[in-house]
């Protein structure tokens, strides 16, 4: 029989904080009431600031990302048109295979799992396109698969260099409200963002942030795919009102309203901070154990997740299953080509120091007892000297503060 | 300021019993996790004890009703295919919308709204096409903006009559686990359900039955149209082992687990039985005021919603304004030709007498403050004498059982 | 089985506000915590405006109201005192009864059953006691066993007529936060009331209010009864810094916390106009009944509880027990000799038309059940009748206010 | 501002489990509803089985254990009468404090804070009163403030030995439920628990489980204290039928019941168990970090609490502001005369090894910060390494039983 904390690891579903599961508490209302859209409106904006645009607008699905995935493609894009994707992660694998299967052209790049989106390789496919035959580029943001985190702006910077009228497709899933993401700044045209990682809500809603360039594209005459769940018109039509074409699940945007409350409370640029110092004491744990991590060099380091891969001859499924069931904690598995070969902790979301430093010491004795030969204590105590010097900085930048 | 209970007698949502709502209060889980099978394995089995099916299978979708309304579509059609459909209502008229931009041959026999599926010129339909063009016949089993159900069954009948091997799709989102609907006895290959109606859960999760027929058919060799998200193969892949191409709002499952219990703890017959009784109050209490149903004759009555007529000279938008503004219920509206013709009582999901009365009674205040000239309380004494009479019956039964 | 809104209109515990209900899901905390003042501390302070009070403090028991009314008499009387009490309904015999059991020399006044404090014989006893032997004069504000209002100005103004310096106690239970109540002005020194009525929280927490009067009463060299749990002192040692002598049920701190914000978002004049409108429409249905209140005179009525008396040979056990098992809903009891000879509508706290509508509609059925002979939807219509006005004014003021 | 978990390790209010929580969140209801007695009857049986008794009865007190302190001495004993009890720590001393204040005639023992029941002092007592003056004899079984466990069955022994009558009083406050506890057969006569601690309930309830002996004291002829909120003879008339004198928190009744099945589906010898190995792992990293506990010997740890004394020069009050402030965790603090001496940290009710792998992280972070030289991770290696052999042989018992 199970006690105490179910300790969440993954690297989402996330935790979902007290005040948000509080909000979500509440009983069904009548979508179409004249004050319900006090309550839809002022979301829709808020939510352009977490995507920090100021053009374009945001949609809410009552869907998975994967969801988003495909209302980004079926508004902006026709069977046929030829796209520049890369693989490098279960996820953008997928994300390719979705594209292919809803009849894109697609030109995907594969990379070692462990790197992120090959600007080099972009950039010859976007040099060489002189008839602009690619349509759109895609960016995952954030592998979760790998813990990876890729240069949107550098694709950005590449298209504008050759003056290249392609949409930029983002997968910011597991990226967006947790690590910076700038969808005007850095040109963003379609962004896919989900309810249950950065935004802290259950599973079950997914954004979609999208540029004046790509709601220009989803209604310009050239034929796109059929579509009428995800389709941007009859969004827009009702959304514009502060209403939907069909039922939402209103109990979300009563957790969606205090998550933006506690992103905007806290400040964006601190929930940043905070991911990354959170995520840079888990890797120091994992430095301190010996272990590498999935990501191949510091630049693709993810600050929402990290992948680490165990030691030859251990299993990393075994030490995923031991966590749950010995230690009641979830950690992430290692999937597809990973499995059995590393772990993943997801650090984002409603999360603190000390939280991370459970996730280390279970993810010890986990290891420990699958037969890795690491250092008992030493990923914590790493841990805990990096997060002590930052609570300490943190602590003598209020007192000056308040001084 | 508000205060007290909002009264919510829309058609869906409905109300989320406490015993639901609690169960969906947890926190986020690992929905790889070796022991989630354990949870959602069952309720794909006890889906389909709803659905009265036994072969075939349920999908559960992150979505709206209009989610798997697509999903049907998408996984058993191509462009180009030819069904057979019918309007005679808001949402009958949206899902011939949705067909026809989803690229099907269309034909749409337009009905009056206040009767239901034209059996007669839907045969005539069926007995010319010899040719067996027809791909699908599509049912709108309870035509929520009219408060009219339709004969499934006898669609089943006359396809049988002329051999036709159509495909049978019906809407059943305001109808299934609130009236008796039969998969596999009507014969029904792909059936549609939400679960803001009968299944008293908030907005979010669709329900898909499918028949083994239908299922073969999304397998067969016939292109289909392109999808990912809604896709059948992934789904089916996945839920075998209990698990989901994607995250899935495991909340919701944890809320379906208690809405089941409850059908089942009360009994399918029972169930559709209390519906009818409460059904037949409203209808006592609106014969009373001296006004009309929508639905124009008792073979079309609802038992989930019932539209209601307002006299001449009356907006029903003033009266659900006002129902709303003054006296904290949400009533339904009018949906496009019926705006301001009708208002709609939803009488259905976690419901009893006494909220029956409370919405009969609010009604005639608000019919009272609009203009219309009804004899205030009649519609409740109607509605009284019906339910005291139920009520004694009720009771005289279970007494007699417990000698 | 019963199904939906278990319909709640007895005098208490009444219906928790959702928000108020959200508030208090929370986890524990630690009670010793440097920033919980910042929640206690405000909680003192804003309860002392509900008292109407500035001198004085308010005392926060994990007790019903009963250990309130103890803690009022053993913190300021000795075995002994002489005290000036009447009886005319269950509550009012029951706090007679603790005082003569703690030791008091009670001077109990009986009075009808259906009338309130005797100021007659108040004064007479008063005007007797040259000695200033009655040490303390006790007053029940609202008996809710009665539906009795009673006049606590009218006891500060004979006791001042008299130059008498007895204490007044009063048992505002039923009556504060829904009755306008005046410590200071009326100069009430201990005032009890409980969370589960007008402060629309669950049942577990009373409220003491204590003038400087009586905390000097408590604290002076006379013995008072032996005491801890209850004891001023240790609560006033605590409470000056936020913090409590023992455990407190901090989740109940948050629920106050926005039942008190509730309060004032509504304001405290609008809080007991509301009360009273809605009582109102409940006595214009018991009249369109031609059944008579146990208040014996309009003086009396009560604005939070209407005792309703049954006709010769009914029995209002049975309509109470008729209208929980048949109709879902909870009317209250005749107590002691009242008991099948009244049934009672509690009308208080988070309530609003619609649901006193919901309340007569039930009593009607369950009158009929039992044999009343009154006119079905009478009592709804006399109600319907009185809410539309009050409503329509209230609009109409909305839009004054407006323009 | 604050993110995640607020870690909580104070001993009382310990964590609520997610399963009780949903289960107190509940409307409030009828308490004298005709089948309110399902609920409540069950629930004292099922007391009796957590304190181990077929004999007398338990009570529950809408109150905080002080309460039922107070409860105890009030119903059993009166002014003047004679009582031994013994002294060694903040909560053995506020008893003997209540004590005197309520009148009895006190003979308190003091021992050094850190260890706990002095048998021999007490043997020495009960021998000397031949007369039999000696009403009570007083027990601390879990004294909180000093993590110290006491031998109630050798208070037992040491009266039958010498053929004493007095009653025994027990406070169980912070052991029964998580300690063995054994009411019949350690004859103990009252014995006092509370809802915040092993029970894994919010504060605001505390149960009083008295033996027929002690239920007999409390009818017999001897003149008691005055009572009426805590009386024994109200309370019994009411619970026989299921009911309460006054209006209880229902809600608590629900979270119990859940708590109960917890408890029971554990089975309570597990329930020790887990709290002894929780407990072990936690004095392990005591151990590992070179400090000691304030409990003396071995034979007086407590499984539910640990109070560790810090280093010379170290202020343990420092620690828990920055565990607090800094790490978003609430540990213990030293009361009375060991503040600043000693922090503690709550180690029972709803919780796992790896919460208490971040109790002890948390505490490594803290002191270090407070300036102790501790090796870091020492502590959560040393708690590890016992919690994956605990782990393993658990792993190995499940095995088996399965083969």
């Amino acid at each position: 029989m199970k006690h105490g904390i179910r300790h969440l690891y993954i690297p989402g579903p996330t935790n979902v904080p007290e005040r948000v599961r509080r909000a979500m508490n509440v009983p069904m209302e009548d979508q179409r009431a004249p004050d319900f859209p006090a309550l839809s409106l002022p979301l829709f904006e808020d939510l352009k600031r977490v995507f920090k645009m100021r053009e374009g607008r945001v949609f809410m699905y009552p869907s998975s990302g994967t969801g988003a995935w495909e209302a980004a493609i079926q508004n902006t894009l026709a069977r046929g048109d030829r796209v520049l994707m890369s693989r490098f992660g279960q996820f953008s694998h997928l994300w390719v295979d979705m594209a292919q299967r809803l009849g894109l052209d697609v030109e995907a790049i594969d990379v070692e799992w462990g790197a992120g989106v090959p600007l080099d390789a972009y950039e010859r496919a976007i040099a060489a396109d002189r008839a602009h035959a690619i349509r759109a580029v895609f960016v995952t943001h954030n592998e979760t698969a790998t813990g990876v985190t890729s240069d949107v702006a550098g694709v950005r910077r590449l298209l504008d260099a050759h003056q290249h009228p392609a949409l930029i497709f983002v997968d910011g899933v597991s990226s967006i409200a947790s690590i910076d993401f700038r969808q005007d700044e850095w040109g963003v045209d379609l962004a896919v963002a989900g309810s249950q990682k950065g935004f802290m809500l259950p599973a079950g809603l997914s954004f979609l942030a999208v540029s004046e360039k790509a709601l220009a594209a989803s209604r310009d005459n050239r034929p796109k795919m059929e579509r009428t769940y995800f389709a941007f018109a009859d969004m827009i039509t009702h959304n514009d009102n502060g209403f939907f074409p069909y039922t939402p699940p209103t109990q979300f945007f009563h957790g969606l309203r205090v998550a933006l409350d506690m992103l905007f409370e806290e400040g964006l640029e601190n929930v940043f901070a905070r991911h990354h110092r959170l995520a840079e004491g888990v890797r120091r744990g994992v430095a301190a154990w010996g272990l590498k991590l999935q990501a191949v060099a510091p630049q693709w380091h993810s600050d929402t997740v990290s992948a680490i891969r165990v030691p030859e001859g251990v299993d990393a499924n075994a030490v995923i299953r031991t966590a749950y069931e010995r230690y009641d904690t979830s950690l992430g598995g290692g999937l597809a080509q990973l499995s059995g070969k590393v772990f993943r902790i997801g650090h984002l979301g409603d999360l603190n120091a000390a939280m991370c430093l459970t996730a280390l010491g279970v993810a010890e004795m986990a290891l420990a007892d699958a037969g890795a030969r690491i250092e008992p204590g030493s990923g914590v105590a790493a841990a805990q000297a990096w997060y002590r010097d930052a609570a300490a900085e943190g602590s003598a930048l209020m007192q000056h503060a308040a001084e």
